[in-house]
Formats: structure tokens, C-alpha cells, sequence
């Protein structure tokens, strides 16, 4: 018998203790022994989770229990939990985690760490979907070219509500406070950086590149309003939020942005609060892997498949997919001003004659090269250009976009949204 | 300093040699060893393989190697195969095969033999996608209670074909053949056995069944007619060749088909010859894998993505998924007769007065519940009858074809196709 502590049970916890218990059959025929959660640990102890496991408020209850083979760690936050599993590990227990934030700080010392303890976290990642396995050990035989992914549902929901049934980023945004899908602040899924930390752990896997989120582009979609959705509809698009990892040479971009993305892609055909990521080897091409990228249940799906795992065989596989670095192709980041891709601008100008001769001059001058433009009416006085680029150099339109700001006509600062 | 012995150096083991070669650097850091091809095995001496490999065309060469590490099996074929197979297993070998059929029917006794030894398959099913790794690592924590998927590439190039470019079913047929899609004897694809075998082995993986392909209903795409893709169409729905395993109490339906699936779902919008499975678990929900089936380097990458997890951890993972049978709760298979399903049907009929009303009579007598009927004139004197039904048993719908079949104004056996 195997037995699991774990830490916080909260939201993803409780599903964890639920399945343990609820999926016993199934769970010890595949994992070859029963596995039972002894117990767990709490902030509030007044608080019914329903479990008829021991709950305590002092996570050396865990910690310190010899009969404890593995700590689960679901408290959230960065610098405490990384305390605590640092603790689990130096008692040589075994540590499934979901906290992406901590692996997007922390993942490399704690590889260090592991050694030959196993370290899993395959819900920090899309949830349920069983990426971190089909990264690490379905595709090890490639290099990968690209990961592309839409990894948060809230902003994947807003998007597809405001494309689908034509709603307001404002109405949606409040919408989605309502179904609890978005926080009351919800600056760390709308910007982007719930996503970032995904993308970061996917990057270590793929490529063994140690970034942190504050090395990479990080942009949400707080910027993009219907004028921009009936643009990318027009046009065979849908704008997601999309993580994106991508070699280029001894180089990867990482980037999370707000992205126009052609309506035959079928990472534009998932819709709603689903996550879905694409990933392309140079010998399998594309694959691509769709499911719940949150909840409760789908979330502990993932922890629980990692305590069977380990039940079944211990350590498998090195927990970032790389044994050793590669000998002579180490691979770097590419620096954000390098990135080059397609963009989409949206630029609200007073409605005078010569404001389209000196804005595109402007494009000219930074050699930015114009691929359609539309101006639709905004108020009686001002317009939207709507302008979309061939391929260009991020520092190149980052500048562009500064100078056209500075313009006597230009009422606010150019959207921009870049297209994949 | 891993070696491997290939026997078969065709399609795909060509493509294996080159990946263990051409991605040696990114392979010896993520298995941490080195990982050589020795030498294979082929029928035919005089062909060149391109490859710096000792070809022989004994498999004793590879099988009475003692520095042969693993065996990687690419000859195809059932019981030859299955003989190499043993023994290799039987000298202490680890081995690798993308051998559908070997697998469809001996994946039990394969099982017994293979014992502590590593046996691995994920090229067996859906080519470079990791669905093995998925079902059997990824959502082991969930009872499943569906596999739904596009199992076979040249069955759905051809229905894609048929809806996207309105061709007929005999021209797409020809037209795969010349590509090189779809066999001079195109049976094993169009007939629905291809996909059967895949769908056997998944089944094993996610409800410990021991099926072969004789007990379980197989069905294949060549009934489909222009006629049926545009009722499809006209309701909403693709026509897709589908592998179905569905757990009801405790037991479980298999069956291949063409099948009528609404075209919102994300299995419809796989098109072209790529695969797609979706899987439900009753924890993690709906969860979907997509790539391509085949091809000699994505079902290669899947081939060595097995040879990496060997040289990690030999071992991980029982090979069909469960360590001991579940307690209490063995599933069985759901006879076919007993499968319930929505059906369409299209009925030649002479354009006669009085058949609409006998047709309807016949569906009443036989419990059938007609949701959709048209009438479409086929000839000056005959007509099509394409009729939905509400949920009916397979038994019934099967005596009612017979019946209908045998009326005198009926001039053909009328065709049914499943609606999911
Ligand atoms: N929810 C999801 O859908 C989801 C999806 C993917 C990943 N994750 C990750 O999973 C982790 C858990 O998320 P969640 O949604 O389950 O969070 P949650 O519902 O807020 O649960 C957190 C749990 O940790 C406990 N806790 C917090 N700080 C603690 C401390 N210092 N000492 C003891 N216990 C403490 C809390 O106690 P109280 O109950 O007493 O407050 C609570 O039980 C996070 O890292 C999150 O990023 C969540
Ligand atoms: N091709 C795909 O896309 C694909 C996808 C998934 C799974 N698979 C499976 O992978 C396996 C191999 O497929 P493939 O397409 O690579 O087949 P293939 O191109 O026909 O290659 C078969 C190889 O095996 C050799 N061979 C056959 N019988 C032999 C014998 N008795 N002794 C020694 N060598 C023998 C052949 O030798 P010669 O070259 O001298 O004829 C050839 O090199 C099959 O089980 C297939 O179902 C294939």
C-alpha cells in the first residue's frame, strides 16, 4: 500500500482525495498496489472538505510522517510551497505538484533537488490534458519546431463569446467574474502570464531552456475590442490567446500574445474555456492535444496519474526530459526585439485629409511592408485604421508603433496583435 | 551504449534507422545513452536501403546477438511476426513493434511471455501520436468511458474528399490508390479492419478486454454514396469511419463504422488523412489527440520515442495497462446485437403509390422510430428514401433491413449507416 499526503486541499485536493477514493478499483488493477491518502493539510480547519482523511493545519504533519511516500503540493503560491517541497524531498518523499507557478521559477533547482526522487507535475500544465507525457516521452524522438498553445481557458472563453455571439470585452470580462471562471483581479489570466508559466515548462521539455517569465514577451488580451474580432472575421481568422514556443536555428522565441490565427488551424477550431495544444517534431509534424485545461476533477486526473506512476515505477523519466544537455547545440533564447511574425494594427485617427499618405510613409520608413488596410468609420470625427503587415521585426514595429502615438492625429496608443 | 537490432527495414524501419541517426544529438540527451541501430533484417538483399546499418536477411543474426539490446519488430504480418517476436522476448530482449495485427490478436499471450521484460506498441495505433502513452500513463486515474476516433487515414482523405470536393466514392477510390492512400486491394482500409485492430488494442488499455477482431462488429466505408454525404451534410454532420468503444454498466461496446457525427464536435473537424481519438474519462472529461496516422517518420518517432523510455527506465509501465485484473468490477463485451444506436438509412425504392405507407408500416412493426425522412428521385422511376432514426436496437434495425430487403418494390439492399 502507498500512502499520499497532501498538501492543501482546496479546489484540485479534494478532487484528489475523491478520486483516490472513488476510483480505487480502477486505480490499484493499473497502478499494482492500493493507493490512500492518509492525510491532508489545511489553512482553516473550521472549513468541512467532506474527506474522511485526518486534516491538519501544520504541514509537518506531512512532512515528518515516515508512512508518507508521497507529498502532494496543492497550496498554490511560489516561495512557500517551494519551501515545502524542497522539505519533501530532502525526507526523500516522492512530489506530485499542479503549481506552474513554482515550476516557473523554480523547476531547474528543483530538478537539482529531485536527483533520483521522482518529481512529477503533469496538471501544471492544460490541467487534464496529459501533455507533459506526450511532450517528454511521446515525442522525444523529434526536435521540436513548435509549440503552440491556446493554455487558459478564461481567456479562450472570452474570445470565443466575444467572436461567437458578438459581446463586449467589458460585458464579458464581467460575465466571466460572474461564472467564477475569471478572479476578481483578473490581470494574471487576461495578461497573460497564467499562460507564461505553462509555456515556460513546456519550453524547458522541449528545448532545455532555462527562461523565467520576466526574460520572455508577455502581452494578454486586454487590448482586443470588437472593431478587431470583426477585422480577424472578415479576414479567416479567430484571435486566441496563444502560448508560443519556437526554434529558429540554435535560437527559441517564447512569447504569449493575443493572436490572429487562420480558421483552418486546429488550434483556431477550439472554442470555449478548452485548452488545446499543438506541437510539432521534425518527424511526427504536427499532433495536437485537446481537453480541460482546468476544474477541479480533470486537474486531479493529472496528479493522480503522476502518484500512479510513481507507484508503478518510481522515477521514469529525468523530470524535465533531458538526461544530460545536448552536446554541442545547447540552445539559447532568442532576444524579444528579434522576433519577427505578421501584425495587425488597429490605429484610431482623427478623420482629416493626408493622415493615410503620412501613416504610411511612417510603415515605409521602418520597412514595414503594408498587406491590406481598411479604414471603417469610429465617431463622426475619428477612424480606425485597420492594417495588416507582412512578415516585420518586433523592435522595428514596437518603434513604429511609439512614433505613431507621438502623431498630432492619433488618439491613443496603436493596437496591435500579431498574427501566426 | 544501447543497441538495437531492426527486423524489417521497410517503410518504417528505414525511417527508424534515420531518426536514431539524424537525431542522435537531442536522443542521447533526453534517453541519457547513446542508442545505435546494429544491423536489420530484410527479405531482399539486392535493394539499398541507404543506410550505413549490416543488413542480413536471417533474423538469427539480430536474435542470437548477445549485444542486441532491443528488438525493434517492422516486418508486419501475424504469425511469422509473432515467432520472432517470442523469441527475441524469450533471449531477454526488450522489444518495440508497430504491429497492429500481431497485436489484435496476441497481445495477451504477448503479455504473459513478455513478463518483467519491456514490450512497447505506440506506433501500433494512430502512427506518430502518442495515444498509448495518453490512455495508459496520462489518464490512468479515470474509468473510460469512451474512445471515439478516426483510426485510419485513408478512410477519412476519402470521406473528407467526398464532402469537401463533392467526388464520387469510385473516383476518390481510384484516386487513393494512384497516391499511394490506399492499397491495389483496398480492403484492409475501406473494409473497417485496419482501424478494428487499433481499436482493440485501445480497448485493452482502457477496460482490460480480450477481444479479437472476429467478435466485434466491423464495418467499413464502402456503402457511402454522394447521396448519404449530402443528407450529412444538409443535417449538420460528417461522415466519418469511426473505432467506438463505449463502457455501458459493465459492458463494454467495440464496433467500426461509418458513422453520421455532428459536425460541432471536435473529432468532425479532423479532416484529410490525419487521425484523431477523443477520450472521455469520468474524472478528466473529453480529451483529444490528433497527428498523422502514418507515414514511414511519424510512425517511426513513435517507434524510438518507445526505444528512449526503454533505455530510461526499461520497464515502466504494465504493457497493457493493468498490473492485475480489477476486483469485482471485469468487464465484459456487450454483444452486438445489443448495441443501441441512432441509424440513417437510404432505401431504393420503385416510385410506386402506397410504398411511403408500407415502409413507415414496417418501421412501427419492427419498434423503430423514424426523427427525419426525405424522399430524393434517384431515376424517372425509382427514389431514394433517407430516413433518421430515434435510438433503436442493432438487432432490430438488422432484421428490418432483411425484411425491407425483400419487398418487391425494393431494388436494392438498403444501406445503413450509424448515427453517434
Ligand atoms: N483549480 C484549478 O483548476 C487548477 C488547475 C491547474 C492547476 N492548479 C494549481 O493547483 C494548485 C491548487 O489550486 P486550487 O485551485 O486547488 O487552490 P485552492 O482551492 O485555493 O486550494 C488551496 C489549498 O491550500 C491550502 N493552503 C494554502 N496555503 C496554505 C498554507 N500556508 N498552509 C496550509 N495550507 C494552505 C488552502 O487551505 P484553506 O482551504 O484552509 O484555505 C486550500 O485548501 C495551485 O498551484 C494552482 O495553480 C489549479
Ligand atoms: N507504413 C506505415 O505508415 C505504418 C504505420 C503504422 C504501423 N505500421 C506497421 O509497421 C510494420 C511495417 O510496415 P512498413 O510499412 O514499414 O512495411 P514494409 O515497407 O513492407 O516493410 C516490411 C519490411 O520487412 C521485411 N520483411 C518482411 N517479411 C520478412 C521476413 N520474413 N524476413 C525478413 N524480413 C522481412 C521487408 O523486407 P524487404 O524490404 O526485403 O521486402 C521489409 O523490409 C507493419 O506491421 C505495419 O502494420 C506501418
Amino acid at each position: 500500500m502507498l500512502k499520499v499526503g497532501i498538501i492543501g486541499v482546496g479546489t484540485v485536493g479534494t478532487s484528489v482525495a475523491e478520486i483516490l477514493r472513488d476510483n480505487a478499483d480502477v486505480i490499484s488493477a493499473r497502478a499494482g498496489v492500493d493507493i490512500v491518502v492518509k492525510s491532508g493539510v489545511v489553512k482553516n480547519l473550521n472549513k468541512d472538505r467532506g474527506l474522511d482523511i485526518s486534516i491538519t493545519d501544520n504541514v509537518d504533519d506531512i512532512l515528518n510522517d515516515d508512512e508518507i511516500d508521497i507529498v502532494v503540493e496543492l497550496m498554490g503560491g511560489v516561495e512557500e510551497a517551494f519551501e515545502v517541497v524542497k522539505r519533501a524531498l530532502g525526507a526523500g518523499k516522492a512530489v506530485v505538484t499542479a503549481n506552474k507557478a513554482l515550476l516557473a521559477y523554480h523547476r531547474y533547482e528543483l530538478q537539482d533537488i529531485a536527483k533520483d526522487i521522482a518529481f512529477e507535475y503533469e496538471a501544471a500544465v492544460a490541467g487534464g490534458i496529459p501533455i507533459i507525457t506526450a511532450l517528454r516521452d511521446g515525442l522525444s524522438a523529434n526536435h521540436i519546431e513548435s509549440i503552440m498553445g491556446i493554455m487558459n481557458g478564461t481567456c479562450n472563453y472570452m474570445m470565443t463569446e466575444m467572436t461567437n455571439n458578438g459581446v463586449s470585452y467589458d460585458a464579458i470580462l464581467k460575465e466571466s467574474q460572474e461564472l467564477g471562471y475569471a478572479e476578481a483581479d483578473p490581470t494574471f489570466d487576461v495578461g497573460g502570464f497564467d499562460a507564461a508559466h505553462k509555456l515556460l515548462i513546456l519550453a524547458s521539455i522541449a528545448y532545455g531552456i532555462d527562461a523565467k517569465p520576466e526574460d520572455i514577451l508577455i502581452e494578454g488580451i486586454d487590448n482586443v475590442r470588437s472593431e478587431d474580432i470583426a477585422f480577424a472575421k472578415e479576414f479567416g481568422y479567430a484571435i486566441k490567446l496563444l502560448g508560443i514556443a519556437k526554434k529558429d536555428g540554435n535560437e527559441v522565441e517564447l512569447r504569449v500574445h493575443a493572436a490572429l490565427i487562420s480558421q483552418d488551424e486546429m488550434i483556431a477550431k477550439i472554442d470555449g474555456v478548452m485548452n488545446g495544444i499543438s506541437v510539432v517534431g521534425d518527424k511526427v509534424g504536427e499532433t495536437l492535444y485537446y481537453g480541460a485545461g482546468a476544474g477541479g476533477d480533470a486537474t486531479a486526473s493529472a496528479v493522480v496519474a503522476n502518484i500512479i506512476d510513481i507507484a508503478r515505477s518510481g522515477k521514469s523519466t529525468p523530470m524535465l526530459g533531458f538526461d544530460k544537455p545536448m552536446e554541442g547545440s545547447q540552445l539559447v533564447l532568442k532576444p524579444t526585439a528579434n522576433i519577427e511574425s505578421k501584425y495587425y494594427l488597429r490605429i484610431n485617427v482623427s478623420d482629416k485629409t493626408g493622415v493615410l499618405a503620412r501613416i504610411t510613409k511612417i510603415f515605409e520608413e521602418h520597412n514595414i511592408s503594408v498587406e491590406t488596410m481598411l479604414q471603417r468609420k469610429s465617431t463622426d470625427t475619428s477612424a480606425n485604421l485597420l492594417i495588416s503587415t507582412h512578415i516585420a521585426k518586433e523592435s522595428d514595429i514596437q518603434s513604429m508603433i511609439d512614433e505613431i502615438e507621438g502623431l498630432e492625429f492619433v488618439n491613443a496608443r496603436p493596437v496591435m496583435i500579431r498574427i501566426v
